[in-house]
């Protein structure tokens, strides 16, 4: 990548960022009247559904407590963050320190999932928070509830899933990536290494040659149907450049390698050659997927691949990597960014049409495109002077 | 209609459900190891995924049962259904009267729905072989199944559905209208004339001018947010043939009216105008649904718009209802029908392209399709020597 090119990714990624994305949320999202934030906003930041679903919530909190710690300590940021993390810390967690899914405007809960992700979403929050407030009880409070999701993390029966006999065991791919997200955000100055590890040797278990399963059995095996066939190359690439911050934490090559590999394999198994775009699920046997929405293509498995492929780049400086970068940041800006108004679409079909015209809903927030911009925009203001290995 | 035109119709139906439809399913979908159906069957009918769901065993059982009930008493259709059934009645109930969603292939449970639905399914198929076994105590047992159901379906708590206090109390649509099925499969000739009414009383409450909602307070009146501005329209005119049916059966003709004007209106506001087919979902105000599916076309909701245009047609000898079936059949022979290997393709993108080759999934069986054909062939059969009303 020449200097110029550079320095154009930087400044539209800032732009974007800073002056389109950032402002559409800290304009629309916040509920003025019961605290806490909207998150399903309409093309133009209208509130069409005042549910507020905490997977969401939690991420926005740490979204802008990141900002405010690590860009710059901009009060309205926090003031943001602070508002929200006050919103969930009184109406989102319930008995034994699990946390509901979605609650009405005023806080009162709706659902809950028999899953685990709320509460990382929430560890994430309470962690990133601490440090924005520096109060460190609430980066105790993110260590215990790390701690209680470790506990639940592969027996869901805590957590009052039912457990039947014909279920095949398994597991899932965002069992472990999650928990190494968790390790990465929530202690990052800690000794985990054996934990990390831990984690890197479930995440291998995926691993099988260019394809990386969504779920296994236990030891790694295929599971029979389409489940043990589900392949998610999003999901794939984004656990792909998790493992890799953690190999460079902890200085170790095959970890990186295989993080590498995870990422440049899955984009190449799951990019559309006729239509551009990475699908959203795909069969490993090439069975239709049971998913009926596998071909659309959704924001979040792009964003991920944006940072992925720039992160693998500043490593290797392979072309490779750059051009997989160019391709991906070619398909976002030309499908999914909204010319009219801020922030980004969120799904398309498959020849890359608008199909759902909201910036917010149950599971788009404030959280993926500002992320991987963020990461970008870190990445290519500390870039080498000189490209890496040239 | 013409007299041509009706024969050629028939001739086309009888067809399709005798040489190719039910021939797929009597050959593909028997496990003849461990008994019951295999319902995940690829294009040519190869088995895809050995989990069995029990939404569909049931409706297969009840299918081959009605056939052999109503078309001729074909051995090898009641050979069908029993082994079906056997194998329901050994796997698929647990305790306190529910029945699970999906079974192992060896019938080992692997999950259970926090609904009524498969109980409903359940309780079809046991009815409707209960007349094909002349097994009287199986007819005692869907009634006994069907009062259970009536119990449960307006408080799913009472089947292991958590309350939470921020979830607006509401009635789903889904639930009056399987009722009224029910009353109409289970119990054909009882005196259930006030449950009926009853049923009819809580649909007339989905009904708002011409949208016939999903979801409504229990008063009726609207729902905030999408939840409650959500429109299926092949559900809407599924539940108007429903409707139609048991308005024949008590001869009231308001019933029959709103039955109608619900198939007319859904047809009107859920077909797409610029490419053909009845959309999934809409929003009522016109947001963009929250489904990613929303803009798909499905096989089943244009299987019930087949019958339910050609039920009204024939009572009202309207050119309306002849165009609107008329339009719902080029759509289907031309899209769904798959002239290579048998049976239907269940889903198109918006555009009408097929998205997923298999012809049974976790939601596809041996059910919308050859229950629409016999609908239709039936009625076709019965057909007034003078169209009515001309």
């Amino acid at each position: 990548m020449t200097w110029q090119a550079r320095n154009t990714y930087r400044n539209r990624i800032e732009n974007e960022l800073f002056e389109r994305v950032l402002p559409f949320w800290e304009r629309f999202s916040p509920d003025k009247i019961h605290g806490g934030f909207f998150n399903n906003l309409d093309r133009d930041g209208s509130v069409y559904d005042t549910t507020k679903h905490i997977w969401l919530l939690a991420r926005q909190v740490w979204m802008f407590s990141k900002l405010y710690n690590h860009v710059r300590p901009n009060e309205a940021w926090r003031t943001l963050a602070a508002n929200g993390m006050q919103f969930l810390r009184k109406h989102a967690i319930h008995s034994g320190g699990q946390v509901y899914f979605a609650l009405a405007r005023d806080g009162s809960p709706i659902y809950q999932q028999r899953k685990i992700f709320t509460e990382c979403f929430y560890a994430l929050a309470l962690a990133e928070f601490g440090r924005t407030s520096g109060r460190i009880e609430l980066i105790r409070e993110a260590h215990r509830m790390v701690e209680l999701i470790w506990s639940w993390a592969y027996d869901w029966s805590k957590v009052g899933r039912p457990v039947h006999t014909g279920a095949a065991p398994m597991q899932m791919l965002a069992v472990p990536m999650m928990l190494l997200n968790l390790l990465d955000e929530v202690m990052p100055e800690q000794d985990c290494d054996s934990e990390i590890r831990e984690c890197y040797r479930r995440i291998k278990l995926h691993v099988h040659g260019d394809e990386v399963l969504e779920h296994v059995a236990p030891d790694g095996s295929r599971l029979p149907g389409p489940v043990g066939r589900l392949l998610n190359p999003g999901h794939a690439i984004e656990a792909g450049w998790f493992l890799q911050h953690l190999g460079i934490r902890l200085k170790d090559r095959d970890m990186q390698d295989l993080a590498l590999r995870m990422v440049r394999s899955s984009h190449a198994l799951g990019w559309d050659k006729q239509h551009g775009g990475l699908y959203y699920f795909l069969d490993a046997q090439g069975f239709s997927p049971v998913q009926l929405e596998w071909s659309m293509k959704l924001w979040w498995p792009h964003c991920e691949a944006l940072y992925a492929h720039l992160l693998n780049y500043s490593l290797t400086g392979a072309q490779q990597d750059l051009s997989d970068f160019a391709s991906v940041s070619r398909y976002l800006w030309n499908h999914f960014v909204d010319t009219d108004h801020a922030e980004w679409f969120g799904y398309l079909d498959r020849e890359g049409r608008v199909t759902h015209r909201f910036k917010g809903g149950p599971y788009k927030g404030c959280f993926h495109v500002p992320r991987a911009l963020w990461l970008c925009w870190r990445l290519l203001n500390n870039w080498p002077d000189a490209d890496p290995k040239h």
